[in-house]
């Protein structure tokens, strides 16, 4: 059994938060993976460098200027912290861009319709599987952030979400491998505003009921659509949760 | 055998020698490992941050926004973009700090006499040679940059010269290991205006007497004292010399 833990912004930009999975993450046995975003430390700096950040559909526009400042924050100030932080906790984490060890190569995404600059697209087949459970089988914990390569010399800002879900994918060709999305919240919601209102199960079946009665907040669905994906591309399970106490059962597990 | 490389801000500030180094060091055979210093990209970086790049004896004072500059810098920036350059030329190169698979672990500098501030020295038995000699026997190339962990949590920036030679010295316990010190000279010159005066061997002997003669500059001084204690740490060779043309026979050598 592989585990890819995914964790976004809003846990990185709380270090309780990030203290709090850190802590739990080196607890959890066996075989595991983390793939990190980024968090607003890029915006913050880019303003502070005079880029002002710019958004197209929730994804920054990277150009090249902006793509050293997400190489600065994300690979550098971001995940050396978490490597330190895990290291500090006995686990033996290795930070990973794509390019590390060739571990991942994305494709830059065309520049029709929309102009992203350097932002990669990956899939399954751009994993590196045999060096990645090189390192599992040596006791080693990657720690991916989602700056990817093209193979040609180029980094590639990638969405992190997406980078956890092809490392899912490729590492299911080796072994049975759950995926586990970690956010804010405690897994998905009915009533966005009540915690206790998590959807324990869901499966193609009733993921048709929940968006038919209007019961999922459109805010997740995309979410839900990549973990469905995963689940074809042969991962095991997925699961949408809070960030903290992931050493017990919950959130939402996401099954065919 | 094993060879250990270091570049320095000059190699790294000018785009065509860098360029030029990789190409080059792609190319050499065996197993070798790539250290790297920082450049003048942190300094930059710090100014246009509004915090004031503060030097003493050539040191940089690492308070922690500085640390933050020179993590970004140094980890993401410098490391990834040589990565990812030496990838695209086929070489299997995975970057590391001393956090990274533990692979360095330093000491934080006492606060006296003069106060540092996050800066760290490593000695061989800091070094991980067990996680290094790995990446080697699976053919990969470790590049490291010089921030370092203390195991505790912390980051903390080190000399690239000295993270070198710990590492030499370290692998020399597993395998007869050679140290080439690149930079922008054709190596320790008997006059600094004429590149055709390299003085090809210097011995513990010929040192001295080329230092009673005043044959050596001063500012040579510390890095040939830096090279002895290499050899005196079990390397084979130490080489100074410039950062083009690796492939052929060149520069200073030092023996014991």
């Amino acid at each position: 059994m592989i585990r890819v833990f995914k964790i976004g912004g809003n846990v990185i930009d709380d270090p309780i938060a990030l203290d709090a999975f850190l802590k739990e993450f080196a607890q959890v046995c066996g075989r595991k993976i983390l793939v990190h975003g980024g968090g607003k430390e890029a915006s913050r700096l880019s303003r502070q460098l005079g880029i002002e950040p710019r958004m197209i559909d929730g994804r920054r526009v990277t150009d090249r200027e902006t793509l050293g400042v997400v190489t600065m924050v994300y690979a550098g100030l971001v995940n050396k912290r978490i490597v330190a932080g895990l290291q500090a906790l006995g686990c033996d984490a290795v930070g990973l861009t794509g390019a590390d060890g060739n571990a991942i190569c994305a494709t830059k995404r065309p520049s029709v319709p929309v102009d992203f600059g350097f932002v990669g697209d990956i899939s399954p087949e751009g994993v590196n599987e045999v060096y990645i459970n090189e390192l599992l089988e040596g006791s080693r914990v990657p720690i991916f952030c989602a700056i990817m390569h093209d193979g040609q010399g180029t980094l590639l800002n990638c969405n992190a979400d997406s980078v956890a879900a092809a490392v899912a994918m490729a590492m299911s060709n080796l072994r049975p491998t759950e995926l586990v999305y970690c956010f804010e919240k405690e897994g998905v919601l009915r009533d966005v505003d009540n915690p206790a209102s998590v959807i324990e199960l869901i499966d193609s079946e009733t993921y048709e009921e929940l968006r038919g009665d209007g019961s999922i907040s459109a805010g997740m669905i995309p979410k839900i659509d990549n973990a469905f994906k995963a689940i074809s591309g042969g991962v095991a399970s997925v699961t949408i949760r809070k960030s903290e106490n992931i050493l017990t059962p919950g959130g939402t597990c996401i099954r065919k």
